[in-house]
C-alpha cells in the first residue's frame, strides 16, 4: 500500500509551540502542543539547545503513531521575526536564543527533509489559500489580531516579502502621530488599537470616560483579556460594544489605505478577537467603505478566516511547505 | 545590414500627448508631441476617433525617418486610468471618450503588433528598472509628484496591479479624516497635500497663516504652479520653504506606513516638484525615518528619478512594452 504523503506544521508562539502532521488536502492527522518556554521556578529563560531537545522529542513522540503508513516530505514553520530568505529567526523577542537562529538549516539538517519559515502572518495567508477562504486568489491579505496585529500579504500569486523578508508589519502603520505608546519604541501604531492589547487598552479609556456600570469594571487591567470583551460584547454590554466599534473604525480607516495601495480582492481577519463577529466585522466594513474612493467601493470583502478548529496555525505551516515542494517540483532540474 | 530593433512608447496625459521611439538599450531614437485634445474653438471635446486619426498620423510621420533602419517590436503607452490587464481606459476624466476605450487592441489591429499599456504611474516604474535608479531591484516604488500623486509598486519582481489592475493609488490614502476635500469625492487624500495642487493649496494656507513677504503673494490661486512654488524655494523665498516642508513632512508620514506594508529596497521620487530638490527630499526623509519601527530604521533609500531628458513618460511607456516582449519569449511555445 503506498503511503501517504504529510507534512510537519510547526507554530512557535511566545507561550505555546504546536505541531501536527497534515496531508495534502489539510487534514490534521495528529498533533499536540508543548509550551515554548519550558517551566521553571528559577532561573534564566531556556536556552535554544534544550528548548530543541525537547521538540525532537514532541515531535518523534508524535510522529511514531503515523510513521507507518506516512512519509514525511518536508518542515513548515510559522515564527515571530521569521525571515523566509535566510531561514532565521531575528532578534526573537521573550525568548533566550541567540540574535539570528538559523532554525530552518536546523531542523532541516536534523530530520533530511526541506524545511522552510516565515513568520506566522504569513503562515496564516498560505494557509487561507490552501486550505481556507482565499482559495484561487492571485491577491488578498491576512489579518491576524493576536496579543499584537500582524499581517501576510499575497500579491500577484505570492506572498509579498519586501526587501528583506519582513515586509507586512501593518501592526506598525501610524493611526495618530502623538497617539498611544507602542512596544516598538514607536507612538501611535495601529496594534496599539486595533488587537488583543488595544481593545482592552480602549476598554480602559471607555471606562474612564464613562459611567456606564459594566462588568469589565471589575477586572483589573493586568487581568483583562480580549476574550473577556468578546464574551461581554456577545452578552450586550455597551462598554464592550462601543469598543469594537472604536477598534473596527481604525480598523476600517487603514484597511482603506491599504486597498488603495495594494487592491486585495479580499481581507480576512483571523484571530480571538474575530469571534466578537459583527461587533468587529460590521463597523471595520462600514468604516473601509466610507474612507476608499469611489471606484473601489463595494469591491474588496472582509471575510472570517476559513481555517477550522484548533489547528489553524499548524494548518499555515503545513501550507507553507507545500507550497515550497510544489515551486521546487516546478524548477527545471 | 540587421535592422535595430525599436518599440514605440506612448504618453498619454490630460494636456500632450507625446511619443517616441526606443531601442533596447532605452535610447531615443526620435520623439514628438502632439496636443491630447485638437484646439477647437467652439464646440465638444474630440472624439476617440479623431484623435486616433492624429495620432496614426503623428506616429507615421514621425516614423518615416527611422523605417528604414529600424524594425518596430511592439507599443507601449502609459494613460491615465489604464487597465492592464485588459488593455482598456476605463472613465477617462477631460476626455470626450467612451467609457471603455480597448486601446491596446484597437493599436494591436492598425499595426499587427503587440500593444499594451497601463497607468502612467506603473509605466514610470518599469522606466527606472529598465533605464533608470532601479536596475536590478525586486521590490520598489516610484511616487510620481504632477497634478496629482500617482504610484507604481514593484513587488517580487513584478508591477503590482491589484486584483482589478487599479492597485497603487498612494495618492488617496488618508491623511487627515476631515481633511482637503478631494476631487475622487474623499476628504483628507495624500494628494490633496502632496502633489503640485497640494502644495498650491499648503502655500496659501500658509499665506493665511503668516504675515511674511513673499513673491507668492503676488499671485492668484488659479495662476500658481508647482513650478513657480519650486523656483521660490530656491530662491530662498521663506513661505515656499516652508510649504515643502509641509509637504514632506505629510509624504514621509505615509511613505513610512507604505514600508511598513511593502519594505521596498527604494523609494523613487518623480516629476516636477523633485526639481526642489532637499527642500523636498531632506523633509520626506526625515519624517520617514521618524515614523518606521526600528527593525526599519536606515534600510529604504528615497531617491530622484534616474531617467534624464524630455522623454522620461515616453521610456516608461517604452519599458512596459520590452518588459512584455521578454515575458512573451520566455513563455513555451
Amino acid at each position: 500500500m503506498s503511503k501517504t504523503e504529510v507534512t510537519l506544521g510547526i507554530d512557535i508562539g511566545g507561550t505555546n509551540t504546536k505541531i501536527g502532521f497534515v496531508d495534502r488536502a489539510g487534514n490534521c492527522l495528529v498533533a499536540t502542543s508543548m509550551p515554548t518556554v519550558a517551566p521553571v521556578e528559577v532561573g534564566p529563560a531556556e536556552e535554544l539547545s534544550l528548548f530543541l531537545e525537547r521538540l525532537y522529542q514532541t515531535i518523534e513522540k508524535t510522529y511514531a503513531s503515523i510513521a507507518d503508513t506516512t512519509e514525511l516530505k518536508g518542515i513548515g514553520m510559522g515564527v515571530p521575526n521569521g525571515n523566509y530568505y535566510k531561514g532565521t529567526v531575528e532578534k526573537p523577542t521573550n525568548l533566550n536564543w541567540e540574535q539570528y537562529v538559523p532554525l530552518a538549516r536546523i531542523l532541516q539538517e536534523k530530520y533530511g527533509i526541506p524545511a522552510v519559515l516565515t513568520n506566522d502572518a504569513k503562515a496564516a495567508a498560505l494557509g487561507e489559500l490552501k486550505y481556507g477562504v482565499a482559495k484561487g486568489m492571485k491577491n488578498f491579505l491576512v489579518v491576524t489580531l493576536g496579543t499584537g496585529l500582524g499581517s501576510g500579504f499575497y500579491v500577484n500569486g505570492d506572498i509579498m516579502y519586501g526587501a528583506d523578508g519582513f515586509a507586512g508589519e501593518l501592526g506598525h502603520v501610524t493611526v495618530k502621530v502623538n497617539g498611544r505608546m507602542c512596544g516598538c519604541g514607536k507612538k501611535g501604531c495601529l496594534e496599539t488599537y486595533v488587537s488583543a492589547t488595544g481593545i482592552r487598552r480602549t476598554v480602559y479609556k471607555l471606562l474612564a470616560d464613562h459611567t456606564e456600570d459594566s462588568p469589565l469594571r471589575k477586572v483589573s487591567f493586568d487581568d483583562l483579556t480580549g476574550e473577556m470583551i468578546t464574551e461581554a460584547a456577545l452578552k450586550g454590554d455597551k462598554i464592550a460594544i462601543e469598543a469594537f466599534e472604536y477598534t473596527g473604525r481604525i480598523l476600517g480607516l487603514k484597511l482603506a489605505d491599504v486597498v488603495a495601495i495594494a487592491m486585495p480582492e479580499a481581507i480576512i481577519l483571523f484571530g480571538g478577537l474575530t469571534r466578537a463577529g459583527d461587533y468587529l466585522f460590521e463597523p471595520t466594513r462600514k468604516y473601509m467603505e466610507q474612507y476608499i474612493m469611489g471606484l473601489y467601493k463595494g469591491k474588496v470583502k472582509i471575510l472570517g478566516s476559513g481555517l477550522v478548529g484548533a489547528n489553524t496555525a499548524v494548518l499555515g505551516a503545513s501550507a507553507l511547505i507545500w507550497n515550497e515542494l510544489d515551486k521546487r517540483q516546478l524548477q527545471p532540474a
